[in-house]
């Protein structure tokens, strides 16, 4: 372990070794850990890293401070939480249809003209997370390099660079795209606008997931299309078997829209057999499958996560993502792969708003050519995971009974299913009076079947404050609790 | 006029001054003109600025110099050529319907796939007609000031810098705007398309001006939406005649979209009392009325261009512009203020692309802030004046009989009528070969009867690579011509 990350801190080398030993039962519940003096001599790093290697792995809720007798493995705090509910079988009611936009867009107006203190309810992380001063740096040496560049036009479907860069980036999901396969947008959200209108007219039906990211809700409205919610596990993903059953049921569906890997809010990751039987069922449905893989490179797995595009032989399948969440939340970078779309989707984002400025094209592209972008995804996959162990930790002990969480092995969310009957809403409302942000759980289908949850961000490192915060979240959901 | 323009190159003031006195008629075609010498005296310029000063004018077409007897007024070039012709009164046929996003996208991307070098198609100017140092220099700035730029997301609508900014340029055009009346967009592109959607909906009727941008007939059909094309008089603009007669015929049209001020290839002005008519003839309607103004500080005269906003009283015109023609072609900034679909354009850009990345919204801003800003628009107005005039000039000296010109009075193209039976597809595709991109007419409308038209670009200094290309376009068009 400690030789494969070179690139981490030492004190995480160190936490990560018995990190590891804790999930192999080596070190099991109850156990002592080794003291801090012969972890000095173990991994000869000095008493201030071995001190900081148990913070984290107490941070983690790994381990437990016995005064005046050291570190102990403390019973992980998953099973404090039960699993969230996995969705009943069969179809949604008719509610599908009912129009969320304004409901979306009030709850974001809402919180838009609040003053917010601590954002809980956001999709990216605190920008201590990402390398601000090296794409600062790769910036500067862009605008070095290219003196002209404000007074030229943009190149048409992005810069050569990054979408190299990109395609290079997508072999990681295991996908082979030549350059000229991407189409770089305005974050993922344009990719998907372009997507939808590249398979579907207004009035077509799309399969998605339920829950589902509220944005794509809002896309779809505006777009005239209907959403189709199909029930989705909260361990493997969109049902295939429902999506049968509503492929029987309507003759419209266009396309299937979903996040395969960790899924918004849920974070589950499909399996890869049953990726495969996605992509392959679309294929013989003549569905167009779209895509979201914008969070894979959190995944805290050895192995990377491969997109559904990966079994893509016709073209069938449109790969979006955007590096928003995982490299620069300001750059607002997306791209497209569109398979046999390309052509009418290269012409959609040309009439939607022409080539992206290539300033932070350019800086990206140099960056990901560096080993410092795998190094900086190793750091950011590490304290993501950091952050959402211990907010589920606090989740578990400051939240009332009946509520529950699955764990997600990657991604910047929490989903957090309260006590049956309770209004995610009327949290939302009573948390923003104390200038925070969460994301009520009814923004995530068109249905009320998730009233009763709430995407929580684990997105900020844990400091004073967010600790603050998610207690003040937390007195809120226990004085409304049954 | 040389206390007016400190800010203009000694010899431009100088220049100007005899431009002035030859317009006026003060010095009338032949005249001698005031020896160098006597320029030198006059002025307290040297003998380098007096001869600069002489060239710019002969440049221009205003003077010819004769072997020694210096130089002397010319007939200026415009009587050389005939203004274009007329629209002819009532409404276009049917043809108005048929697609062309197929076909401008052909030609877009026929063009995109060669190697084009130079380039009389585009939109914008030469990289050396915009401020991209202290565009650069102000970029820098803002890395400085905003380290965590990257690392944070945008703010919903626009940067508050930039959206000030943009409310006090308004302010030109006689538009009172406050901040938050404005959303940045990603150029005037995704400004009209949000528009347009904001109003209208998939098959109603937007009415146009014909010939009209063809960027505006590509969004049209991408978001299923119909071009009604209205006659537009290449000197005052779109026939409010022609459309009321057209809302007699067709009862759903939503909108009528146009470019009061430059229009988009003519280069004509609607005189403000028609702005005025239209603004209300549209609000009695009850249709929208969206205008295109992202030229307008490109107008030679004295007093700057109103938009058609400034009469509107109830929020019914949508205005829509960006900088990418006067400002920044490489860094994409539009905007739009939205009237009484403010609130729906916010919520349709974030489901659209959410906001805008910030760092060029606050470099521009910065610039905007400084008299640098207008100083550049008063150059840029100048090098235009100059470019548009020599090439008007070499279009007459070269182009065969039948050919057809009205000379802008801003803008960065030249629309050419072509003898009668002229293709000029057939043009396109000839200096295609040559590695020459010129428009071909048959863009900017669904029917044929631009067909013999030509947009060529004058945001070009003159070099003699220009020169050449146009001679190649002349010997083209020559050798076409019946």
């Amino acid at each position: 372990m400690t030789a494969t990350h070179p690139s981490l801190p030492l004190y995480q080398q160190v936490a990560g070794h018995y990190r590891q030993a804790i999930a192999a039962g080596t070190l099991a519940v109850g156990d002592r850990m080794p003291s801090v003096r012969s972890l000095m001599g173990l991994h000869e790093v000095s008493l201030s890293t071995a001190l900081q290697a148990c913070r984290e792995l107490e941070t983690a809720g790994l381990l437990e401070a016995r005064p005046r007798s050291g570190y102990f493995v403390r019973a992980p705090s998953r099973p404090a939480l039960a699993p969230i509910e996995e969705p009943a079988a069969g179809l949604p009611d008719p509610a599908q249809y009912v129009g969320i936009h304004q409901r979306i867009s009030a709850i974001l107006a809402r919180s838009q003209h609040r003053d917010i203190k601590i954002n809980l309810g956001g999709a990216c992380g605190a920008p201590s997370l990402y390398p601000t001063a090296a794409l600062r740096t790769a910036t500067a040496r862009a605008l070095r390099r290219y003196p002209d560049l404000f007074g030229s036009a943009a190149e048409a479907d992005g810069h050569p660079s990054l979408r190299a860069a990109l395609a290079r980036h997508a072999l990681r999901s295991r996908i082979q795209l030549a350059p000229e396969d991407v189409v770089v947008t305005h974050g993922c959200t344009e990719a998907l606008n372009l997507a939808l209108r590249a398979v579907a007219q207004p009035g077509d039906v799309i399969a998605v997931e339920s829950p589902t990211y509220y944005g794509l809700l809002q896309i779809l409205e505006s777009l005239g299309m209907r959403a189709l919610e199909i029930p989705c596990s909260p361990q493997t993903g969109i049902s295939l078997e429902a999506l049968e059953l509503a492929a029987q049921t309507y003759d419209n569906i266009k396309a299937v829209a979903v996040v395969p890997n960790l899924q918004n809010p849920l974070g589950c990751v499909m399996p890869d057999a049953r990726k495969q039987r996605l992509v392959a069922w679309c294929e013989a449905r003549g569905i167009a499958l779209i895509e979201d893989d914008s969070c894979a490179s959190t995944y805290e797995g050895e192995t990377p996560l491969a997109a559904a595009k990966t079994w893509d032989t016709t073209g069938n399948v449109i790969h979006c993502a955007s590096l928003h969440k995982v490299l620069a939340p300001g750059m607002r970078l997306g791209w497209i792969a569109a398979g046999k779309w390309q052509a009418r989707v290269e012409m959609l984002k040309f009439g939607l708003s022409r080539p992206n400025e290539m300033l932070a094209q350019i800086a990206v592209a140099d960056f990901m050519g560096t080993g410092a972008f795998e190094r900086h995804l190793r750091r950011l996959r590490e304290q993501l995971r950091n952050q959402r162990e211990w907010m589920a930790q606090a989740v578990a002990g400051s939240f009332p009974a009946g509520t529950r969480l699955t764990l997600p092995r990657g991604g910047l969310h929490l989903w957090i299913e309260l006590p049956a009957g309770m209004s995610s809403e009327t949290v939302f409302e009573q948390v923003l009076a104390h200038g925070i942000r969460v994301m009520p759980g009814s923004m995530f289908s068109n249905s009320n079947r998730f009233d009763h949850y709430l995407r929580l961000n684990c997105g900020n490192p844990r400091e004073p404050a967010i600790e603050r915060a998610l207690e003040t979240v937390a007195g809120v959901v226990r004085r409304l609790a049954p």
